[in-house]
């Protein structure tokens, strides 16, 4: 996507790889909306850093970075001993495999890149296939949300008033995003509309990274807080729900994603409006068979309890100190719940828009060949 | 309430009035949770400021102030010139009045203590009758709380979990408060139940305020994000939800409370929970013939895109300084949209807890009677 610095825009993809370097190049996302800043990890210890760190977060990006630092870790292998190259090798994939162990992405990454590298009969073929698997990797995932846009732009008409929820956007994947591709599709096609960021307590993602990335593009677009759709759907404000999903049952057409989504799902149908999910491929889980059995992550109360952000005057839009802290809003003796997750059923969701075309959430088990899914 | 400072606990209103010193004494809300204190308003220019400057906020809460800060006008005066009293009464009027031109609280104590001052024929005589008035109306909204708590009380049992938004409690009036009031009561009754305080972005009353009272009366609470309500209900976490009205339409049953209540309504109604509203008769607008009607005020965005709070680590529940400040959270280059009400039909609503008893909102008008209407 692009980014404004200083006045003069640039393409960034959320991930590349500096050959020259041996480095992977990363957003740096916690810094994110107060300062744009691309991280170099010199190292495959320092990729899985960056995603244990949460310097890079999302589905898609996770998956490129994995694949972006086996490659590093493959190119920093010096000699030909194919063998002393495996156990090298084991160390980079258990390393960067350990950086997020619930995530699903940088596993399924690793094993693509690994796959390719074993066509390879000596070390330096093994290298240029592991990079050219990881590229291939980002690649794809580019592919895939171009794709989604591609779909999903026809529900974007002139005029449409779009709410989407967290960050389903270009910082999550290698580029263009999943729930945004739709709107940068549709704004490539010259079509003017408007949308509503969710904040997204209690990471606020909405406010930090879904509104930031929609002022680099120019979209017009405006933050709420997470009580006010339903007051907006009433108001006739809203047309449209678009989000992501971190987990769509593929036996059930359920969706996990972050918390507050079920609760927008369920307003829009009260107000007959249409909720989409957008979603890459690799979300899809086609083992489990209830929404119930997806563990719902329990989070730290101080999340609850206070806020990130940056110290400055109420009234002034000037950027103070860009150094980010935690305030504490909250009664200091109360507790808090902070599940991360909800899950969303399938009559509450009009469609799935996927690389693949849209879907209806209870015809994917029965088109699952169009969703590549193999026995 | 009682509140324990240094392991001790006493008994507090909101509002009180201190006749030696002629000054109304308040608890510095802008303070909470983060510490404790009684401020004195010294004469009615401070009482009005005070209520200007949300030193104390709340329809209850208010109307009291401005009630004591009547009488405190009228007791320092000196002499016995009727005339001289009655332009320098006034002058006091018009100063209460202007502190929150749009709130209807003040307005009602400010005409039923000058009411009643007529009735007195000298000075001194009119002086004791607006102080005893002003008690007097302090005393109703304790009673009047105390009459929703016995009504709502037996909504509540063992193991019921509550949930409740924004803050309707003892801080937003003399005391009890009308969500809390069924908590309190059931409390004094022995009942064991557990209450899911919303944290009510974007001021955060939930968490700051209701959380901090919660915690006072040692009631089991905890502070959710208002995306987390839809999710434990749907784990049937949730078995009744009791919320306040700001206003309450008599001729159509809608109610108007804090942003983020009509969500809350359409999630019960989901689930099949019961919603309850808490209302003292003073919010009910017997005129209004639509809830679209109800003008929603717009306030400002950067209690959107940012949040006020104490700084300290995120680790530690010590508390560091206590000066509470304001961070950015959101992109500073975004905008936002920040209704402050919205608007629930009563449809959504099981029922309206009113000193009076328990309503279904459809019936508010054929039984304006009981509620103290008169054509």
């Amino acid at each position: 996507m692009n980014v404004t610095i200083h006045g003069r825009g640039r393409h960034y993809r959320t991930v590349t790889f500096d050959r020259a370097r041996n480095a992977v190049l990363l957003v740096e996302q916690r810094l994110l909306p107060h300062e744009f800043k691309i991280v170099a990890a010199r190292n495959f210890r320092e990729t899985a850093a960056a995603i244990r760190n949460m310097i890079v977060r999302g589905a898609g990006a996770i998956g490129a970075t994995a694949a972006y630092g086996l490659a590093q870790g493959a190119l920093a292998f010096r000699g030909n001993d194919l063998k002393k190259f495996s156990a090298h090798m084991e160390k980079v994939y258990r390393t960067l495999r350990g950086a997020r162990p619930t995530a699903v992405d940088p596993v399924n990454a690793l094993h693509k890149v690994i796959c390719a590298m074993w066509k390879g009969e000596i070390v330096a073929e093994q290298q240029s296939l592991a990079l050219a698997a990881a590229e291939d990797f980002a690649d794809e995932d580019v592919r895939h949300c171009e794709a989604i846009g591609r779909h999903g732009v026809k529900l974007i008409r002139n005029g449409t008033k779009i709410l989407t929820h967290c960050n389903a956007g270009w910082l999550a994947f290698v580029d263009i995003g999943t729930a945004t591709a739709p709107m940068y599709a549709a704004q490539a096609q010259g079509k003017k509309f408007h949308v509503f960021c969710d904040e997204t307590r209690p990471r606020s993602q909405g406010a930090t990274l879904t509104a930031w990335e929609l002022a680099q593009q120019k979209i017009s677009h405006q933050v709420i807080v997470d009580n006010a759709a339903g007051h907006l759907m009433q108001r006739g404000e809203i047309d449209l729900v678009i989000v992501g999903s971190d987990r769509t049952l593929g036996r059930t057409g359920e969706i996990a994603n972050k918390i507050g989504t079920y609760t927008k799902a369920v307003l829009a149908n009260r107000h007959a409006i249409p909720f989409y999910v957008a979603i890459p491929l690799s979300t899809i889980d086609w083992n489990l068979k209830s929404g119930f059995d997806i563990p719902i992550e329990e989070r730290d109360e101080s999340e609850i309890l206070g806020a990130w952000g940056v110290v400055q005057s109420s009234k002034s839009k000037v950027r103070g100190s860009k150094s980010r802290c935690y305030v504490r809003v909250g009664n200091p003796t109360s507790g808090a719940r902070n599940p991360g997750f909800d899950v969303t059923p399938p009559e509450l969701i009009t469609g799935i828009i996927t690389p693949a075309g849209i879907f209806k959430p209870k015809d994917l088990w029965r088109r699952r060949r169009e969703l590549g899914f193999t026995d």
